[in-house]
């Protein structure tokens, strides 16, 4: 194909889209207002408030469509980021990426509709036009040669344009990356241990902890904007050498900081961003307890107020980092009332010292830097590390407190703080929803170029593995979704650092983790019994990214609660506003 | 929906199925055409034989024809297998089943499409019928029921109508798998231990080594027919417990007696078939070479002509349980004319000590057992397990042998079975995909019943997570295919026992394989974090479920090589037959 002809299939791909966009909001405002209290053909401003009864009754329908909604927006990123000095490459990977998706949106709609009245199904020129695209884009013969561009390319894949000063630091980090932590991260992983002091110490130094925190509070953010571009860089690049001993480091200070930034008082956030930014205390982030997983209101760990302070009692669980860390993120339950929910619990800091091991228990005394009054000693807080069978490199933690005193000082905000945890906690999850999606593209690149060296060098039947057409056809659509969620993550990192891509930031975590999933699960078969060996780095790649999808806000949740609810709450505002 | 509304069902979805089966095999004349020397548009007799060539372009679509026929098969039998006597949840299932083996194949027709002329589309009125049978069985609404139906049921699910002697064995192996085996299996997986020797003891009086060899010959089968059910019936109930030290163990003594059966000598079957059976000496199978997988005529290992018998000097990888076992079934290129490929390979049979630990080496002496000849003394054989995963329990060896003398007497078939090794291979290998689909629904079984019993513990948001529509239609999909691949399993045992099946059995050892795969995957984030925790069973489910894709015949091979080959083969004589 010319590249007249590719750029003729993005024109036609992109009238597709906007077909499928129609149908999908069209959906949405149907599936939205049966979720309704009011009659559901009441239409628009009558048609009442979403009822959670129904809105569980709706499950199904509401988690196609929010990965619908996730494959769409994609589509659309990489369609309109291909631009006349894309390479051909470039633009058959999003050809082949937006064709898939077109398929796949599709069958996600008709499953939608299944649930609903009045879907309109496909006209039949449509069909033909997207059949006579899928045959262009999408048949072995297609793939085929697009695999063979792949396999000749020493192009980067899924290229974003970056900042000047991005660019440096992506270099660096990936230098850093393959040069420090590569060495070690099988190692890390097999024996599962915490990442080696030396290298947190390479992190520090490099300003990883510091990368959401603004350049006044000792961070390399800007004082006078977000910089989330940084912050997936970085990730991303620390991410291909190793999910846990690497990129994930960044998730807790990511959420810890913008906690304090949203709702820290001055003198917080002058003590503690600093000390973040340089990473020592390096800190943890304890909200999962082992009865609510997603369920924010349901929280329990208790704090009750003692003289000057507060005494903390229950557990957390999946503290990731809780060992080592010298500063724990534990949302709290102040109010005695339960009722409140999640307008019940606030933010609450914890010093404790560092522990290397699997286990570890440490008793307050009277003498400890965080509480001078000798009244509050005998406070305690054990942890157990979790054995797990991936993200190993940080160890994540069974939290148990007892009689624990945390300072009034340690309250994020302060008295005005108390309530206010729930939403603190928040505005750290846009990033640290966007950072996971970082964390999957790392995985991701990691697994799709050790597939692309293996079938360069692995020889079957007398030819290199990746001359073989099926091989192809797999690392063409391998690396038409990774550059799709690179270049979506990145988008929506512009997005949020514009002040908005709120729902956006769940919608890529959502496709990035899924895809990494698939992918991984692609590139260890690629492998063949090598790509099941633990030697082999993409047996830890994929075990590493089975983890994604659960973590970070588990995907049925995200995908329900999240995506779903906002959709339907945009589609009711805007029917409204319309009536 | 009454019964009626069921049957009626039932017969609407078999008549869709009637439809798919019709164009499948009209792909598979017109890409079989499209493989030929001939002209692609002489059909019939007059298009030449199969080109290596032209297949290797066509793999993609291959690919995707080996899987719908796969689904095709799996649908079919569901739909014939639903009956009177079947409960309602078993209907409802067949019909999940069906409905989405549906809307898979057609996906998978639409891609073969793309690479062929003169596909026709689908009328509107099919289209419409299916949309209609898919919101009956598919919606959320219908799989919400469903799953109610799956929670409250106490029958077993996808039930299978067997014999009373299959009954009672069934009973008598998964009580031996829940009592004995499960409370170990934890423990072997995470500390990468050997199954331990009491357990291969309780197997041996249980008969577990003898499924496939003939009463006469000390086994447990028939003397006068095969009794796959059997085998299957045992494969599955000890890989609920677990895969590697489980039912896997039963794979290496079917391929092993299958192919004495099949080539060896009147003496040899009678001096190894009952030590075989009675478990004692354990054996292994090595075939696959570190630079040979799939690709038999390519195998290197050499074996030279001796007095008294051959040399071995080579390697092989991926021998499962050659530490432990005193027996290897050994493919040997004895012929020294390469370009015989794999009609120069013959199978040899290794004595060894049994050793316990990852790593071994086994030196001949005059003195050994083996080789009552001192001339032959200073052969090696050394062996070094390879960490997985998953899969654990009977430990997967890299082997090297130098002037590893085996005596004449350990050819199978003799000076007659040289050359044929391939072939007395082959005939275990039948015998094996179908334990694999075994093997295959046992490890989903285990994840099902886990998954079911969390979604019913677990309580979410107040309610136990089996209440909510999104989990219940997880659960209904994930039954469904569970029950499909059951049923398929013992369909094909029995069409393998009545002397045919070879191609149905590569069939099913696709899908049970794949269909595990993702059926762990979706059990695991059932359980939400519990499942990425090593103390959580189903962490070991998902990780031994990645395996069963890779070995035993990697799907691509299988998919492209077996299936897909021999339905072209097949469409041409018919084709042939026909003109």
């Amino acid at each position: 194909m010319t590249r007249a002809d590719l750029n003729d299939l993005i024109a036609r791909l992109a009238g597709q889209l906007v077909a499928l966009r129609t149908r999908f909001e069209a959906q949405t405002q149907s599936l939205a207002r049966s979720c309704t209290t009011g009659r559901p053909d009441s239409g628009g401003i009558d048609a009442g408030q979403l009822d959670a009864h129904r809105l569980d009754r709706k499950q199904l329908p509401s988690y196609e469509l929010a990965f619908a909604g996730a494959e769409l927006l994609a589509a659309e990123t990489v369609l309109r980021e291909s631009s006349p000095t894309s390479t051909d490459l470039a633009v058959r990977l999003a050809l082949t990426f937006a064709a898939t998706a077109c398929q796949s949106i599709t069958a996600r709609l008709d499953q939608v509709a299944l649930d609903l009245d009045g879907d309109t199904p496909m006209e039949p020129a449509r069909r033909a036009e997207l059949r006579a695209i899928y045959t262009l884009v999408l048949s072995g013969a297609a793939l085929d040669e697009t695999g063979r561009l792949i396999n000749e390319s020493r192009d980067e894949i899924g290229a974003v344009a970056l900042s000047e000063d991005l660019v440096i630091a992506q270099g660096q980090f990936r230098r850093l990356a393959t040069e420090v932590l590569a060495p070690v991260a099988s190692r890390i992983h097999r024996e599962d241990l915490l990442v080696p002091e030396p290298i947190l110490q390479q992190f520090r130094e490099m300003g990883v902890f510091g990368l959401s925190i603004p350049e006044r509070y000792g961070g390399s953010a800007p004082d006078d904007r977000d910089d989330n571009l940084m912050m997936i860089a970085v990730t991303e690049a620390l991410s291909e050498a190793s999910l846990a001993a690497g990129g994930s480091l960044i998730t807790r200070p990511e959420i810890l900081s913008r906690a304090l930034l949203s709702g820290g008082t001055a003198a917080q956030k002058e003590h503690w961003l600093p000390r973040i930014a340089a990473g020592e205390p390096p800190c943890a982030i304890a909200i999962t307890e082992p009865d609510f997983g997603s369920d924010a209101g349901g929280l329990q760990l208790r704090g009750t107020r003692t003289e000057g302070g507060w005494l903390l009692n229950g557990a957390k669980t999946w503290c990731t980092f809780a060992g080592r860390a010298g500063l724990l993120m534990v949302v709290t339950r102040t109010a005695a009332d339960r009722s409140l929910g999640h307008r019940g619990l606030s933010v609450l800091l914890v010093e404790k010292p560092a522990f290397d091991g699997h286990a570890f228990e440490f008793r307050q005394s009277g003498a400890s830097g965080q509480s001078g009054n000798s009244a509050h000693s005998g406070g305690r807080l054990t942890g157990k590390a979790i054995a797990t069978i991936g993200y190993r490199g940080m160890h994540s933690f069974d939290l148990t407190f007892e009689n624990f005193f945390v300072p009034d000082a340690n309250v994020i905000g302060g008295e005005a703080g108390l309530g206010r945890g729930f939403y603190f906690t928040m505005t750290g999850m846009v990033g640290g929803r966007l950072q996971t999606a970082a964390r999957a593209c790392g995985v991701m690149r990691a697994a799709l170029l050790t597939a692309l060296r293996y079938a360069a060098d692995r020889k079957v039947f007398n030819a290199p593995l990746g001359d073989y057409s099926l091989t192809r056809a797999k690392l063409a659509h391998m690396a038409a979704r990774f550059a799709a969620c690179r270049q979506l993550t990145y988008a929506v990192g512009q997005q949020v650092d514009a002040g908005g891509g709120r729902m956006e930031a769940s919608l890529i975590k959502l496709f990035a983790c899924r895809s990494a999933e698939w992918l991984t699960r692609e590139a260890l078969q690629i492998h063949g019994g090598m790509g099941y060996a633990e030697e082999t780095a993409v047996s830890r790649y994929f075990v590493d990214a089975r983890v994604l999808s659960i973590f970070d806000g588990a995907e049925e949740t995200l995908a329900i609660k999240v995506v779903a609810r906002s959709l339907f709450e945009q589609a009711l505002k805007s029917a409204a506003a319309a009536a």
